[in-house]
Parts: C-alpha cells; structure tokens; sequence
C-alpha cells in the first residue's frame, strides 16, 4: 500500500542501521553523505525514492546539531524525490530533556526539534524511551514511541534469582512512575533517591533516601545516563545505607565527556542498556564484562516491517 | 502597544471573572451568551473590539465540552471582530490527563484541546499547574503558565509552627518532583504512596507507604482532586501507618460525582485549594471551616496587567 | 487503494451506523468510549488501523458539544494510529445555522467547526443537507455533501395521486429556492410564507401567505424543524387560508425541547423525514402512524462504498 | 495603532480610489503599475510602507483575471515590503456565485479567491454584499462585509411617496430573504417570480409571478446584473401581470456584453445601483437620467478611518 | 500506487496535451471549460476522479492571467472531487522572472505564482527551463523541472559538421552558466555580449562583445525570446564583429506582440525552440523552414508514465 | 509601534554584535548561552521581552550547525516569551549555495533552512548578499537582503586613480551579471573566467579568460572564497595572461581549512572584504596590511534603526 521500504541511513549509527536492515532482509540504500570544507553536508541519493515507503535511521547522539541536520536533509531529500512515505527512525531524539518551561525566558527545544522533523518532510517517526512521553504531543505527525522496558525487565528476569532481596531505586524523581512499573513488572520493592537543593547554598545538594535497601541487591534505574554523575552520587548513597550489589539499568547511553571512565570506575557489578546511542569500542572496553548491550535493531526491525504491512505493532507487546 | 484590555467572562467561571476584573480595576465587557434550544451557542459582544487586547476568562470545567465550546465561540467571535490581540485565561485546562500515548490507540486530546485553541483564534493563553508541565508544548502560542505553588507553600509556612514534625507525602507518582519541590520549600521530609496492580488482579491494587509519617503531621499533595478515591485511600494508609493530623493540598477542585461528601467525611484537618474551578456553594458548606480556598485573581489581574504592558511576569517570581 | 474499510461509531447514532454496517455487509470495529466521572471521554480502539480507511459515523444532535468532542477525539484517535485516510461521517452537522455574520460582533460558528473537523484529523467528511450550501467551503478537505431530496421527492411521488390539487409551501425564504426544487421535481405550483418583524414591536411577527393554497393539499418543505414553532404558525396560516390536508417533509428532525408534542398536536396528515438525528422511540410514538422515517443508510453505505473504491458518488443521482 | 493609514489603487476603479482618498483627506500612495509584453504585471511601490495600515482598493470586475492578478500582486509587493497591516479593499467579489458544489465535479471558486487572498498577503479584507454570507466563511482573515442595503433603501425612502401602490419583486429566489429585507424596511409587500426548467425541454423556462403586482408600482431587487437577460424576462412578466411604473435596485453593475443596452431598451422607470463596479461614461450614457448611481466612497472611506483607529464599525449602522 | 494516469487538458495548449495523450496511449478526460459573459470561468469534469492519479496540462502564456486562473480552478476541482494525486504540468510557467526583489518595494511574483498553485491543490508539479532553477525552492511540494538541454544540444549535434568555427555566445549574463554547459557539450568556445546602462543616460545602453565570433557561425542561446528586442541587438553586434551565419537556440517563444516579425526579418539562419508554448500557425508561417520547433510531449509524457509507476525520471538523462 | 529595540547576540559574531549595538547606543540585552555536556544547547533571557522589538545577531559560519541551532533556539525562546516582534539578522546565511536540484536526488538545503528560521519565530529577516537572490523567495516572512556592493565598490572608487588601466574578472559565471554591476559602477570593462569539464577525464578543468588581462590591473570579483581554490586558479590564469595587480573583491570570508595561508601566499595587492564572518586574528594576521575589512555593523545598525522606526531601507540607497 505504501510501496516497498527503502533504508537509508546517516552516518550517526551505522551498525544498528545495518543490523535493521539484516533483521529485515534488505540492503541500506545508496547514498552520499558530503562534508564540504564549509561544513555544509550534501545528500544524494543513489537511486530514485518515488512512490517508495522510506525510513532514515539516524539517531541524534553527539555530533548533536551535524546528525540533527543531516536527518533533516535526507527528509527533505526524500519529499523532493516525491518518497510516497517518509518515516524518521530516531531512537534517541536530541533536546528531550528541554521540554518545559520550569522557568521564565528558556526555550522549549523539544518541541522546535520536533518541528524541524516535520517540516524537513517526515510523514511519520519512530522513537525510544522519550524522556517525558508527552512530548509525543509536540508532533503533528503519528508517531511510534517505543520502549526498552519490555527488553530490561525481561532480561533482569533471567538473573532475578541470583540477586539477594533485589529492590528498585531512581535516583530521579521524574522517572519515579516508570520506575514503579520497573518494580512492579519484576515484582520487587522500591525505594527514591531525593536530591534537594540546600536553602543557603545553590550549589550544595543534599541526598535522602526514601524506602529501604539495606543487605539488599539494588537495581537502579533511569533513562539515560550523561555524565554519570547522578548515577556516581546515587550508588555512593546506596552504598552508604548498605547495599550489596549494584545493578544499573537504562535505555539511552550518552556517555558525554569521561562519563565512561567515571562509570567504569564504580562498584557496580552490571550496567545494563541498550544501543539506541552507539558506545565507541574504546569506551565499552573500559567496562569489560560488565556492559550489557542490548539491541533494539529486532525491535525497530519488526516495526518497520509492520508499519509497511499497515498491521499493528502494539499487538507485538499484547497491547 | 497592544490597545487597551478588554476582558470577557465565559459563563464557567463568573465570580473569579468578576474578582480579575476588581483587581484590574476594569469592567467585564458585556456580551450575549445565549444558548437556544437545540443546544447551539450563541454569542454576540455589546462592544466593538477592534484593535483592543482581549482576555476571553473560562475555565473549563463541569459541563466541559461546553465550556470548551463556549470558550472557543469567544475566541473566533473576537477575532472576526478584528481584535488586536487575544488571550484566552483558562485557570483549569480540560482534558490535561490525555497527554500521552501511554497504550497504543488512544488519543492526545490535550494537544487537541490546544489545536482547538489555536485555531479558534488565541494569540496566546494563560493557564495554571498543568498536570505536566510538557503541554506548554504542544501549544504552538506562547503563554503563561502559572503556578499555585508559591500561594499554597506561603499558606504552609504561616501555620508551619502549630504542625507536629510535619511530613509531605504525595500519593502521584507522576507528581513526586513537584512534591519534593513543596517539601524543599517548606523544608519538611518527604513520603510516597506507590500505588500497583496486583499481578493476578487486574482490579486489586496495594499500597505501600515508602518514607516515613509515624506520629507525623501529614500534608498530602496532589495538583487536583477529581472523585477523591486516591486522596482517601491515602488518608487511610497513613492513617494506619500512624500519622497523625492529616492536611491536603492541591490547586484544582475538580470534584466530580459526590467527592465533596466523600472528602468531607474524611479525618483530615484541612483542605487547602485555590478557584481555579468554582466550588458550589453547597459543596464548600460540607466543609464547614475545613475548606480554605486561596483566590488567583490577584495573580492572574497581575499577570494580565503586565501582559498588556509588556513588562516581565517571571520578576513577579523573583525569576 | 486506500486499504480495507474501518467503520468506527461514536456513541451518538448507533442504530443508523449498525445499518450502514449492514448495508456494507462489515462489521462496526470495537472501541471504547468511556466517560471519566470528570466529564472528559476516553477512546481506545481495540485494533490497529494502520493503512486502513476510515470512517467515523457520528452526528452531531444533542448533547451537541458531547457528540463533537467524541468525533474529533474519534478522529485524532484514528489519525496517531496512522490510519491512511480518515472520513467524518456526519449525518446532521451542528451550528450549521450559524454560517455567516449577519451581523457585527457574533461569531461563524459553523467554520469553527469545520476548522476544528480538519486540525482533528478529518481527510474528508460526508454529510447531508447542510442548512447552507456554501458550508462546503468551509473546509479545506474534500467531502460527500448529500441530500435527501431525491428519497424525500420519490416518496411523494408515490403518494401524489392521493392528494388533492397540492401546492409546495416553503415558511423559510432561505429555502426557497430549494423549495423550488421540490415544486419543480413534483410538478406542483409554490407558494410562500413571509414573516416580518412589525416595526414598532420587536417581539411581534407578522406572518403572510404569498401565493395560494385554498382548497389545495399543502406540502410544507424545510431543512429541518427545531422547536417546532415557526411550523406550528405556518401550519395554522395555510388552514386559515383554506389549506386542505398538510404534509410536512425535513430533512433534519432535530426535535428540541417538547417540539415532538407541539408538533404531534398539529392537524396535519403525515410528517416525513428521515433518520439524520436519532428519534427517541417515545418521542416518535406520540405521533404514532403519521411519523414516516426514511433511512439514508442505504445512501450512506453506498457512498462509502464508491469512495473506497474509487468510484463516482454522482452517477448515483445520474450527475 | 496600527501606523498611519496608506491608500493603494490598484487600475480596477481609479475614481472610487480617488473619492475614498478625499473622503479621507489622504492621498493615494504613489505606486507604478506597468504590463510587460508578455502580459506580466509588475508593481513598484514609490514609497516605503514599513509600520504602516496599508489597503490596497481594487474592484475585481472584468477584466477579471488581470484585475485580480493585480490585486494580489499589490498585496504581496506590501507585504514583502514589511506593511504592519494590509486590508484588501474589494467593493466587488469576482466569482462570488461559484459557492458551492451544487453537482458533482465542479469548483467552489469563491473560496480558491479567499484563499488566494489571504495567501498574497492581506491580513484583513473589506467587500460589499456578497452573492452569499456565508463566503464571509471562506476567509481565515477577519473581514468586514458592508451592504448597500441601508443606502438604496434611504434612496427609495425619498421617492416612495411618489409611487403608486409600489411592491417588492424578486426574481433569484435565492435572494429571497433579502427581499424580504428590502420590503420590510420599505413596509411595502413583496411578490416573488418563480423560473422553472420544463421538465421535457431543457432549454425553456417557466416563469411565473407568485404575488400581486396589478396596477401597482414595482421595485425589481437584485445583488448584481450581469446580462440583463433575467432581469429583462422579469420587467416582461411583471408588464404582463399589469404592473405600472417599473424600479430596479441592485448593487453590483456589472453589465456584461450589451447589457447595458439591453437594459436601457427596456420599459423601466429607473436603475438604482453603485459604484462598486465602474460603469463606462460610453455605458452610462444609455441611460441617460434614468440611471442613479450612489456612492460608496463615504461608506469604505469611513470604514478605514475607523478600522485604522480601533473604532467600531457596526455602530455605524446602529447595530 | 497512485491510482490510473488521468490526463486533463486546459485551454491554453490543446495540441501538446494532445500530443502527450498519444505518446502515452491515453486518452484526454473529458471536462468542460466555460466562460461565462462576465469573464469567470467555469469547470465541470464528466467522470469522477477519486483516487486516480491526476495530470492537468496548461502552460501558461498569454491570456496570462486567465490561463493561469483556468489551471487553478482545475486544481482546486480535482482536488474537491477527492482525487488522490494531483500533478499541475506546465511546461512554461508564467512571472519567473519576477523572481527575486533586485530592488526595494517591488514583488516576487513568482513565489506568488507557486503558493497559489500549491494552495489550489496541486500535490507535485513538473515544468521546463525556469528562468531560474532557484523557482523550485520556491514549492513546498515536490515537483520535476525538466530541461530542454539535451534535445536542443543533441539538435544541434546533427548539424555541427555543417557550422564554420562554430562559437555559442548569449547575450544574457544571467544565463552565462547555461550557455557555458551549451558549450560545454557542443565542445565550442564562448562569448558573451555584457549589456550596460550608460552612466549619463538611464535610456542609453551600451553593448560589449566579450570573446571572438570574426568568421565563425554563431549560435546564440537563451532561454526565452519575449519581444525579441534583446535577442536583434545581439545579431546586429555580433554581424557588426564579423560574425557568419547566425543561429538562435532557445526553449520558450514567447513572441509577444510583434516578436515574430521582427524576428523573421533578421539575418538568422535557424531557429531552434520548443513548443513549450504554442506558436499560432501564422506566426511560424512568418519564418518558413528557418524555424525548426521541437517537440516536448515525448519527454513529459515519459515522465508522467514514471511518475505514475513509482519509476526514476533521473535515469533517463543517466543521472 | 514595534516596542522598544532589544538586541541579542549568539555567540558567532559577538565583534560585530557590539559594533552594531553601538552604533545604536544601546547595549545588547543579556541572555546565557550554556552548553551541555552533551552539547545540547540551553538559552535564558536575562529580562522580559514582551511587546519588544527583538534582533537576533548571529552568523552562520563555522561552527555551522552549532550556529544555526543556536539562532533557532534563541529565536524560540524570545518567541516563547511574547516578544512583539524578532528578527533574525544572519549577516552570511549557510547553505545558501544549495539553492537548486541541478542533478537529481539532492536537496535544496537553503529553503530547509529558511523554513527552520520561520518555524523557530522570525517574523523578519536581515541578511546580506545571498549566493543568488532568488533565495529571498524561499522566505514566506519579509526581510531585508542587503548588500556589501556599495562598500566595495565606493572602496575601490578611492583607489581607482593608482590602479593602471584595470579590468574586472569574475571566476564565477553564476556571478557574471554581478560582476557586471561591479565594472558598470566602477565604469571598468569585464572579463570572464571560463571552468569547463574535460569530457574524457571527470577531475580534470580547463580555465579559459574570455576578454582582455594583458598588462592591466584586475579585480577580481565573487560573493565568497571558502577554500580559495578558485581564486588561486584565476589569479594564476590572469598572472599568465599578462596582468600587472591584482585585487581581489568578495563579501563573505569563509575561509575554509587552510584558505587563509594558501590565499595570503597569492601574488596579489590587496583582498577586500567585509565582516559578514568574523576572520580570526591570527588568520587576518598572515595578510599583514593586504587584508582590508569593511565593517558592515554602521549598514546593519542603520537597517534596524529604520525597521524599528517604520522608515524605509531603501531610500538609503536612493532607491
């Protein structure tokens, strides 16, 4: 009905782009990406788009502004060779986390990437774990918001048994509502981190934790990790009111600056994510063993499929 | 710059139109509201508008859609007239729950809400404590959201001292940062209820009080109060987890069905709330002195007051 | 071409929607449509519709703004999940009356609504006698505007032997020319029904028969009878001036308030319509016998049929 | 407000410009309208039009195409140039009577021009009776839509004495109600000609009179004369029922072909019409005396003056 | 994909349109374009469009601007008829070279020109030669700009071996890079003819020949020939430099007023065109076998055929 | 009319930010430009900017896309904040070279971006000396496309009497009407550099001079140097035939990779050019006393100053 898929990728995540392709049995289409010495980037196309039912896989990790405009132009590519569909596959979209004005005077960017998606050319996207999913509202367009969660907590299954009375924590009290349903799909406790400014000082934070983990194996959940530095701060604290082992689990590795050699740094016995943001070699190998990649190309793989098809894609999660 | 104010009520919320209008020191503009007898609104203004800053207040509340639909027949009403500037007040927004896909196949009605706003004529909006603060997005307009906040946290402060060892427990997750932000403002600890289905249950849900509130004053917050099952389910649990005075806080009062009966037959001291939505009179009287109800007509006349003179509302805020 | 078809049904008609179910031979598709105790409504559907074509069957009687708001919601609904093409199926549109300023100061409700068909997610729409023609131009989409001028027209042709020198009679000079119509289809002579405001009264009306029916059959012809009122004066205008036996043919029985009761106790001999707006059985058993409802599923079916299939709707009527 | 006014003409009606202009006080703005070879228009402005309330007054009657070309092409040249504020002055609408789709597979024009409109540029529009209100619809802009009404019915007011017996005639049926208008402020009755296709020919027509016209005077309403042909059939068949002395009041003269000599050949007392449309000196001269021609300079001039200070324009006519 | 191939013809060149039907065994839609004696045009089609592939074929030279209004109404019809793909072909697209504000307070025309089209319903658009190629970022949609590069390149080819020392020359800076590509492929040299305004006198201009044309064939490119005022000073100063026989390429021939007269009477050998606008058999009578016209319909037709197959256009020119 | 000015600087120009602001007598408003460490970009308005005037100082160069997305943010913020009015003011606008699809299958990257820039909030634009002017039309907002032409050319009018018989030279064909505006000014004669693809080897160019060097002094003129690739071939061919001086004329210093060595390293007098791109000191220091910089802050400051005021820009100009 839409005409046959056609893949392209940018140059943000070739491996996952290349693994959906795999997953779908069909080749990256042709395409030249150009840097000019200007910076400006150039698109081509290898061969024509029209009446074809395209998606662009890129992801929008750092380089941030060079992989947001380069998806851009391939949309635009795309409308201009008359593409009968055109979806923008993001798993992780740029600017989430500025999705509000909590103060006077700031932008809302979510909402202005999510424009330049749509008027770049992009009928339809497809996502991972926004940060806050009502920014679903700031497309016109339909979209599929998908999730890792079914992934993380159906992989904690398979080692729930060796933990020792395991319990949830978020050291993020914005994602305390998906870290309930992390709790409640693995059927454990959960407990909060509170991080509060003091009232004398704006840069001294102070650390409660709310619920209890004391002899207990923690799992710590969110949905990105940038810096690592809440991250540091939270398995400190746990530490600190007796937790045994620590597990860390979360969708979105940005990794920014030494946010790896931080994180490898800690006494966690697993970090568990996925590849939404590809971890350069260099970086994975400070972890070793204890970096558990899990992939999304099956996931993306089989929603492109039924986006194609026009069948459901909530069914694949009994929905 | 603008032209001079004038300001319109809807029929939702008259006496709060009528308190903005005191402030400001400036008549509500007459109109027509007629509704003939097929149901179909009517409305015609008394005055001219052009070229004038226009304010349409309504609140939409019970009976919503009609409301809604009264609000937008305003809207377009005083753009055809050729209004210089329109923003519509709505202190309550409908339909903000609706703000994500969080299942497949269902709607974002609040970004349609927006859409109907936009299209029906405002060049900006103003509103109070969203239930996420994200909606600001999905308007293309800009606007003022407003908070309670400051009002209900400086009503906190002034009988702090008569509290014994006061505790801010919220029974929303989705509502646990602004719950901490209450609790760092009034510089109280803070508790959460985590609400979960049981696994073998659909219908079954447990509790669990995580944090502290033995022997505690509770103040429970929540942004609003619809049927006031949550809130009483949550007064029972800290109840039996031996709370002692009990206090609630929230910035809408939705009441819906017999709430004000099932509130008010609660253990609770005091409820303290703001008219965002009108309380009948008969309702409000099921309280006795209980209910305390914090005006925003002085925040919103200020607001509007600078709107039109283009200084700063965020100052307003020390932000 | 545009995927298989979808019928979707609001809660407003659902007996005219099971009969164009059946007329398709297709089955109604499940959703829900759940009111909150807070008044907002909620869909789920309870399949995919992704490349599907859609159509949402629901008018827009009474409750009014309830029944709007569950289209539009219907509508976005069907749009996030990435239906391929999406049609309003509305029967009887509201605020169809309020389609220009005649005027200053009062709104064009009825391009409001249209507006508002459209932003929801409306790729098209059908209906049927709009009060004004030129409606159709309120939307930017295409539509299906049909009539029941040829059911309404047949139906007197099969009882015009029966009838006694008839004569077409129009109390609305906004529908003379459509009354012409009927004259002309039925071979009949027309006349008219002025009415005038007195000039020193604003209340009172003075009504004047321009043409002649003594001794004649009366066929009264309009849109669509509301109260019931301005039917009532006609009717007791053409027996004053020696009218025979009255019919009354509309299209749109919209029967507010205890029009069904003024008009059952009206001296006229039978009153055909059809089924755009449900009839409650109660209110149609007061007029026993003499009520004559023609279905225009059969016409609804057979246009959603052809527009599905690419087909012409025209060459139906032989344009 | 909105900047000092700027009158542009476009070459449609240089002297109703010029009268509007004095009316005003104001001058027309310099601007260079020139036609290439190739038939293109191009516009320069002579002056800068940055901040200011800029109405661009252009008739759209033939030539037609080029007249609109024109006016949109001042539009946009105004809006490029940074106008604050740009109102399309368009006395008369072309296409006004393609409205609607009363068949399959035809254009509604009328709104193709509003949208064409607005796209150019104009933020505002002012027109005179339109073949139909509802075209007010058609637009997304605010618009005043003035009528002629009040000036021709003060005209016949003055000589009203004079007539015998006079009555109200219509021959669109579409313009019914507005006769009805016409009648009641003139307190005189009203008669209708009813044009009918014979069913068996589809070329001859049916006219007949519904009302009475014998021995009275007879003032023929209409919005525009196009041919005359209609009008020529109606003074025939209002001579033919025994009609005197014959008046005909319409707004629009647009005198297509030798309209106006046929017009001038025919029996009537006087046309009464306006300046929305220029008429020929060549045209008019056919006339001579019986021709009466009533400006609408003072009516637009005084509609500008007040939309470019913010004042209300119903009051004008005490509405 | 898109439906059948439905190919609908304006008025403006029946015999191209005819000439693409045949070339893709097609035949034209039947429609009716009326003009009414007051100038506004009228469409109706004969058979129903909806979810056919859509073609309508109207250049738009002179009567410019009622051409230009007939392809709208086409549009605009298609589109309300729910056709599902609608492709405005025009082979010369009218204004292009009111293309850019060269100087303050003028219009950019042809942006105008675009918006309109796209706004009437035209979903893609394919044209030749724009004076600019910049014109199609003027579109939102996507549209083919075909070229008649290839065709006049490859005419002349087969008559290289009869030129003296052939030399392209234009006497158009603007379209110094085109001629450059002319050259280019034909594998000649180049010169140029730089046009210059007198300092001292606006009306005076000085002509330069840049490069050698002494005893050589030349061949003077250019896109369009308007009045052919431009194009018979540049023949008389390349003869004046020496220059033998003289051959003109050139795609549009406008030949507005006494274009064709004066072009015949010039020393030139050939005239190479295109019959993107139709040459009135009178005039082409004027230059005997001198003007050699050929034909696009192979090349638009072939594109239309792929366009409606989801095929490559690229490819047929190897890119 | 438009507020007060309110001037805001991105981090790209802030030299020519505050010339600009001086030139005005006022200081630019502060804003903090913080970015992450995951390089997004967040923006806070020091003050309100409701109801003002608001220019966004911000350049396009290098860092491209950081750039570009800096201006859409603050764009977006000063929308967000009701500010009455803004406009972008990008002295060298990216991607203005991707203007066209002259191949297939590419982008027309400068209306993506002009469509960012609209999207984001500009209801104006201010840039200077677009690759092709055209690119105005991409614009559906007004703005003020300045030029450096005057600065250049009045330059080099005070140095014209040392110069020995000197000649025009453009590299560029697509700049060859420019250029011709430049000798016209300048009363000089022009000369053409010719680049031509070999047909049998895809890398190799032959450059040809069209017109006469020998023994005169040359300007070289274009809009940019990015690598200075081309200009060191002029400078070469013109050297080689004969020239004596060389001066090179060009507005935006791009100065890509190692332009600025490889430029200073020509055979060359003088290079003059503007500040559109801020050269970086220790660039500019490698051409010593050869490099002239024109400052366009006195132009730009003028062309708020007049904008704000509702002045003409064109009359600058004496246009």
């Amino acid at each position: 009905m839409y005409g046959d898929i056609r893949l392209y990728a940018g140059t943000a995540c070739p491996e996952l782009a290349q693994d959906i392709a795999s997953y779908l049995n069909l080749p990256l289409c042709g395409r030249d990406v150009i840097e000019f010495p200007n910076e400006n980037l150039f698109v081509k196309l290898h061969g024509s788009v029209r009446g074809q039912d395209c998606y662009v896989i890129q992801t929008t990790s750092a380089p941030v502004h060079r992989n947001l405009m380069e998806l851009l132009i391939l949309l635009q590519t795309l409308r201009l060779d008359s593409a009968a569909r055109i979806t923008a596959v993001v798993p992780y979209l740029c600017y989430a986390r500025s999705d509000k004005k909590d103060q006077p005077r700031v932008p809302i960017t979510a909402r202005l990437v999510a424009d330049m998606i749509e008027i770049a050319g992009a009928d339809r996207y497809i996502t991972m774990d926004l940060h806050a999913g009502q920014i679903q509202g700031f497309f016109s367009i339909p979209g599929d918001v998908l999730t890792a969660f079914h992934m993380l907590t159906d992989y904690f299954k398979t080692i729930l048994n060796r933990l020792h009375s395991p319990v949830v924590v978020t050291a993020d009290l914005g994602f305390a509502k998906k870290a309930r349903n992390y709790a409640a799909k693995l059927q454990l406790p959960l407990a909060f981190i509170e991080k509060r400014r003091l009232a004398n000082n704006a840069k001294a934070e102070a650390l409660t934790l709310i619920g209890d983990v004391y002899d207990r194996d923690v799992i710590l959940v969110d949905d990105e990790i940038d810096t690592g530095g809440s991250i540091a701060q939270a398995v400190n604290l746990v530490k600190e009111n007796g937790a045994r082992n620590i597990y860390i689990s979360f969708v979105h590795a940005v990794f920014s600056r030494d946010a790896a050699q931080r994180l490898a740094a800690l006494p966690v016995t697993q970090f568990v994510t996925t590849n939404t943001i590809p971890i350069p070699h260099e970086k994975a190998a400070l972890f070793g063993e204890r970096l558990k990649v899990l992939s999304i190309a099956p996931l993306l793989g089989e929603v492109i499929h039924r986006a194609n098809e026009g069948r459901s894609v909530g069914e694949m999660f009994n929905e």
